[in-house]
């Protein structure tokens, strides 16, 4: 956080309360103008931010079937919470390793209350659908009038591999989500943007799920600078993440899922097993100070684990030879532990 | 918010993430303390750590009606988030002008997932109710084993009028919730209290309401300044709104709810009708940078409007007969208008 003298340039604005408030408006409308939507509304956590344009989607459509990937966040990253807590239910689609395309979905013979497509997916290695994909698939859910919504949580991050304006991509979708705490680097929160009347339908649900907070302003100037200062480099962080990805696939028993990253994250897989790459990890992480992975995930291929790498700007700083040798070493270790 | 230094002690701790960090640890160990209970959860927002406690009682008890106040908070100012989200159903009672008794209590003849008293309850006036009346209502949940629920929004403010330690008043109650933002000056946030089980099962609740925050310091280091600052200045405050409420009451055409305030807020009554009142308060605070009373309320007195009243520390400043002059002024150009 902080610009180049360390601070912040909205700080000095008035406290927002209960939403409102000069910041908090200021980044409502930036963030609408950058996704071409007519209005844009904060909430504090995606979480709600999601369940509430689903919600809303239902209530137009008097439907209750939200159609997305088994591997998306909503899906199995929020305790069922949509399923617990509202009435819409989810119909899983798309193979486990990459998003679903447009055939996969019409597959799906149901009156459908939404499409959710997340974008990327990052539980199948951050990858996107391709740009031809993804306008298949919107024009598939016009054609039936279903609307269909954005989980841009990671949106800002692969819009370099798209290679589309972000007003292009959140054009094809009726609502889309972004969120400020991933590569925007920001303390928390998102926005959701859509057609005025659809937005303004959010906010008792947003109240319902907590979210009408007495004041977001921590939240709400972190990402306004976040937009200033990280969001014009994501281009060179895909490049790096893409150069990145190189290196690592020339090491003996590392492989990089995609091949060519979607956007500034892949993942890293490893010919080694899980609980002992995460011995060596965390052992690196204490006696040298180097986290160069969180969780360490198996595969469904025995002997082989995986982690995530994500390049912000600490990571711009590493010496790609650097990187590949390290995780050499680290490989060396969790084989022979 | 900050010390005499005008700094945060707890802000060199380290970021909290997804809930776990010193900070919050210390905050919630602080609060179980404060309140004699095993364990304490925070949360970002009243609003969820209410529907989770319920949510929880209600899976133990496998019942789903809820006895509280018409006026209580969850009633009226959630935009019925319990029932659009939750299985549980609200069963109402007591009247509207004062919290409801054992009797009162005793009266509702339906298995309940729990009872949620608010204490004091804001819109009767912040009046609580007293230390037999609460014994009585424990006493009655406990001879049925129907858990029971403290909304403590603001039970820091009403102790100092009870007279009872927060360990005594937290112990009628099963589960306990109370806030960082009202009397405390914090930002934002709460903590619930209760059996390490039942908050234990709160958790998975937190999360379907978006309450995993990335992170929540901002929350956390000013609820701890405030428990430092504020918490022991609440008997002042209360001393100080009696001696308010006895001021005001001697000027013509003004009332007080309670006759002598339940902590730091009561509710003041005008006689002028609420419309005129408003403008005269905004032309008030425009002209004369003086902030005396937010939202006014229309009462069921035709002519008579009411206002909230709440002692902090800026009010403490206030020199009571000045405080009294103002109003009588306002009044008169209210009436006059």
């Amino acid at each position: 956080m902080g610009g180049a003298d360390g601070r912040l340039p909205h700080l000095g604005a008035r406290l927002d309360e209960y939403g409102e408030g000069p910041a908090v408006r200021a980044l409502e409308e930036r963030c609408a103008g950058l996704l071409g939507k007519p209005a844009a509304l904060f909430f504090h956590k995606g979480v709600v931010a999601q369940q509430a344009a689903l919600l809303a989607h239902g209530e137009r459509t008097g439907r209750t079937t939200v159609a997305l990937h088994p591997k998306s966040h909503i899906a199995l990253d929020e305790e069922d919470a949509i399923e617990r807590l509202t009435p819409l239910r989810l119909r899983r689609t798309g193979p486990d390793h990459r998003p679903f395309n447009a055939a996969e979905l019409a597959a799906v013979r149901e009156p459908l209350a939404a499409v959710s497509v997340e974008l990327p997916l990052r539980r199948a290695a951050f990858q996107g659908n391709g740009w031809e994909e993804l306008g298949a698939i919107s024009g598939w859910c016009r054609e039936r009038a279903v609307p269909l919504h954005l989980d841009g949580a990671r949106l800002w991050e692969v819009q370099p591999w798209l290679g589309r304006p972000l007003a292009d991509i959140a054009g094809l979708a009726d609502t889309v989500y972004v969120s400020f705490y991933k590569g925007l680097g920001g303390l928390g929160g998102c926005v959701l943007a859509g057609p005025v009347d659809l937005i303004e339908a959010t906010r008792a649900w947003r109240t319902r799920f907590g979210g009408n907070l007495y004041t977001a302003f921590p939240l709400v100037v972190t990402a306004l600078d976040g937009i200033e200062r990280h969001l014009p480099r994501m281009g060179a962080y895909h490049e790096h993440a893409k150069a990145l990805a190189v290196a690592l696939a020339g090491v003996d028993g590392l492989r990089v899922n995609p091949g060519v990253p979607h956007g500034n994250s892949f993942q890293l897989l490893w010919d080694a097993p899980a609980d002992r790459l995460e011995t060596v990890l965390r052992r690196l992480a204490g006696d040298e100070g180097i986290w160069l992975a969180g969780r360490v995930g198996a595969t469904p291929v025995p002997g082989w684990s995986s982690t995530e790498v994500s390049v912000g700007d600490a990571t711009l700083a590493w010496d790609l030879r650097d990187v590949a040798d390290l995780c050499a070493r680290v490989l060396q270790a969790a084989r022979t532990a």
